[in-house]
């Protein structure tokens, strides 16, 4: 199980809001079943298989493009630990212990 | 006010277990009372004025050579809006009344 | 034709020189015929179809584990415009006009 | 001595080219003598002293505001290493050297 973060950034909108293009991105992923996500005011973090992680931010890529932007920019960030189950939860649990420990 | 992500990775350390090291950044951030901060389980966003934020961020980068480490690798995405207040909440309401408009 | 830079971090290496690593990440890209790449000091810039560039992204970040890595982070970037072609050379040029221009 | 890549985004441009928004970015580096920095196609490298690379990223940042436009996303990548000279060059010729080594 690998943690991925996408960010996905219209290009050439006339307006500086972007929120319905980013709705549009997330709504794609209620089809993917097999994958936990969370949205966060900077992107939105998915939780899951690699390979299907990486098709569903195929399709949130091409989101915008369905809905008339020309040009977008997305950025990813994968982290994928293998020695041991990596999740959104145990993540901030890790350091959250660690915080408190001082 | 703007909001940045900041994620640290420690390079070279010994174990794939870095959550010491991000525990150590994120304390640096109790000292900035003026900024609002969230982690998640891919980064650290924060909220406020951005020159505030980068001085926070200059530290946070450096926690982890305080602790040992030889070389780090850090990561900042900043989103600065400027004709509309920006804040953790507003971004993520504004995509989430979206979503329920379908 | 789209344009996309990826960064490859193996964590928990006991070494801080990971270009070994990178070195590895870069060969898969010799199979890939009809992918242009530029490597730079932060990271491999790769030009081609997008689904092509994925398959090779999904590749590279494989290949660390495939010499004792237990965690990697991958970054990546993607540019991705449709309404005129986008190459590395035409969008430096583009710049570099501009900045004569003044 | 660090490195840092840039990467700015205008946001709610009417037009998908911002090619004369990145060309008012880099100009900003001409007048940071001590930096080096190199123009790629998916953002800028800069190499230098870590706080004066960080002044002129927030400089940077502010030149799209200073030209009309109110949205900016800009994406900062450090890479700082302190038990070893890391430079643009040093860099990619130790990942040449050992690509050749196979």
């Amino acid at each position: 199980m690998a943690l991925a973060e996408v960010s996905v950034l219209p290009i050439g909108t006339s307006s500086s809001s972007v929120s319905k293009y980013i709705a549009n991105c997330i709504s794609v992923l209620k089809e993917y079943k097999n994958l936990n996500y969370k949205v966060t005011s900077m992107g939105t973090i998915i939780e899951g298989d690699l390979d299907e992680i990486l098709r569903a931010i195929r399709r949130i890529h091409e989101e915008p493009f369905n809905h008339g932007v020309s040009r977008v920019v997305t950025a990813i960030r994968i982290d994928d630990r293998r020695d041991k189950e990596l999740t959104m939860n145990s993540k901030v649990d890790s350091v959250m212990a660690k915080l408190k420990e001082g």
